[in-house]
């Protein structure tokens, strides 16, 4: 795509929020970008606009069959000014794969990020640079044609916004308390686990809540068939390291492939940590936790980036980690992918896209 | 709830398409239904407005975690030019049992009937009188907060809108060709395919349009379990006529149970005819199909009322159901269902709702 980017500026710049009350997704810049799609036309008009509500006619298939697709990164600040994004050319490649389960048609990712940049730089006052903070940036597709057939939509909306967001931890790392799943479920093979999809999350957020209302922060899923082997958080993929071996769930069609987790993967075998990726059950993992070999347990995920778990219950069982303390190996992920992402650390692996 | 419903009519009525070409919801009448929610105040605001797009903050959750459920009945005319509804409790029903998986706050199921109703005596003058058409009914329930956290949203939109619907099958009952999809799921226990959810539906359509591009009308799912066990079609339940015994699905919490469905077991036990609801495997049919035995299959749905099978395509296997044509108890239950909902035979059930 080579089309134009059109920029109309906001006449009313909103007022930005305290960067230490920042919480998540709850504040957007001025500005939104924007870009159609019709099935005899493809992807045409994208164009910056400011922020506000949209127009679409309440038969859009969105609203009725959840032809919605969605990803998430996040831009920083750098001390000497400029915007850093970490690896969205992976995020435009998963994009690429929920689309296409989802029956939406492929974007031309460089494109999307070339108006990902343009757009924050028109918000750029917006990222904050207190600590640990940082712009959220979101794009996502829905279906917008009016039409209550089931079948793939002719129109599409592709849109980012933009939000400023706190220190996932306000305190630096803090491990969480995690619950096992055992009647929900949240995807199988041969479904839309692997996507980034709106119906995903909403699948999930029963469990979620009733596991926060008995404590805990997120819920541990199984799989779906022998509700046994560990698939991913919430918003996390999971790590566990186990007798001086980290070992996560393969890629499997039902869990998201996380940018974080490819990262992490790629950090540990350049330290020569041994990895893994298998299937794993939650009863592996309680056996290693009764000898004494669950040493650090951990999710990843961009929200949190690395997300130390203290504490994880399994039915009956309740298995502390760690002493529920952060272990050393998820301080020292943490610290080098902040430190990459805040360009502290240099950049040897062409991660970052700095402007 | 008692509050009022307040109607505001448009001033620019829409004109009335054509009845003979129709198409299944293509058109919209020129009111809808409007509730909001807040999770302080409850539903509130009930009121009837001109059909037209909404304005929604592009942040909405709807748009980026699914959060959406919907029903779907049909509203006739009678020969007493009366409006028939043909079980609008059950499907209110099913609304909370969809709300409460996706946790979306309850309805009152009462309330919402008397807004359906004085929506469509508002727009009564768009119910189709053609033979085979009617007025499809679509109340429908989004998460409006715009927030990114992964929650449920504390505010919602129910709306309703209404279409004026073609026969199914213009010229009367027409036998259809299914897929058994053998790679592709669409749902899993612990899941939300009893539900009536948005995302339930985006990820069928990709099997759904495979299956199109072959020659077949529709899908039908195997469990995703063991890929073995008769699930449902696309948009239907479904039951088998195998030596003189109907046997359908039993409710298992991943797939839908239809409101079609339920009358048919009504009508079949009433009628004397065996019935069982149980697992059903596809290599139980396809012995059957080869003993000569597969009497008949049809699926059940609002849409189509009852939609005859003529031929299942399942691995390498073709199976010509009857020789693709209608079976006897297939055409009788679909005259007595449409016999029923058009007011020509007369409801000793309390299955039917008229004003
Ligand atoms: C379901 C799910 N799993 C895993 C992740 C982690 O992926 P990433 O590291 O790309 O953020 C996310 C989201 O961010 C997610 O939504
Ligand atoms: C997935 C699914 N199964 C079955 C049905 C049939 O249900 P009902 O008879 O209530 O229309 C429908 C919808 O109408 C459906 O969407």
């Amino acid at each position: 795509m080579s089309e134009e980017i059109k920029v109309q500026l906001t006449t009313k710049p909103g007022e930005k929020p305290d960067s230490n009350n920042l919480s998540f997704g709850k504040y957007f810049t001025d500005h939104m970008f924007i870009m159609d799609y019709h099935k005899d036309k493809g992807w045409y008009d994208p164009r910056i606009v400011p922020y506000a509500p949209i127009v679409i006619d309440p038969a859009a298939m969105v609203f009725h069959y959840g032809q919605a697709v969605f990803e998430g990164m996040k831009a920083y600040l750098t001390d000497s000014g400029k915007v850093l994004l970490f690896r969205p050319d992976q995020n435009m490649k998963r994009l690429n794969r929920s689309n296409d389960r989802l029956g939406i048609p492929e974007v031309d990712g460089e494109f999307v990020i070339e108006a990902i940049k343009k757009l924050i730089e028109v918000d750029k006052s917006w990222i904050p640079t207190e600590k640990g903070t940082s712009l959220y940036v979101r794009p996502f597709i829905i279906a917008t044609e009016p039409c209550l057939g089931v079948r793939s939509s002719y129109t599409y909306q592709l849109m980012v916004i933009l939000s400023p967001v706190g220190a996932y931890y306000s305190s630096g790392l803090e491990p969480v308390k995690i619950n096992v799943e055992s009647s929900y479920t949240r995807a199988v093979r041969g479904g839309i686990g692997f996507a980034k999809a709106a119906g995903n999350y909403a699948a999930s957020i029963k469990a979620q809540e009733n596991a926060k209302k008995e404590g805990y922060s997120q819920v541990l899923w199984l799989d779906a068939i022998e509700k046994k082997y560990i698939e991913e958080v919430g918003s996390m993929n999971i790590f566990f390291k186990i007798g001086g071996k980290v070992i996560t769930p393969e890629i499997n069609g039902s869990i998201l492939e996380g940018v974080t987790r490819s990262s992490v993967l790629t950090l540990l075998q350049e330290w020569g940590v041994p990895v893994e990726e298998r299937k794993l059950s939650i009863e592996e993992i309680y056996d290693a936790y009764k000898e004494g070999n669950l040493e650090e347990v951990f999710g990843t995920g961009t929200a949190a980036v690395i997300s130390p778990v203290g504490e994880l219950h399994w039915n009956e069982h309740t298995m502390e980690v760690n002493n529920g303390e952060i272990g050393e190996l998820s301080q020292k992920l943490y610290d080098t992918i902040t430190g990459l992402q805040s360009g502290h650390l240099q950049d040897t692996r062409n991660w970052t896209m700095t402007f």
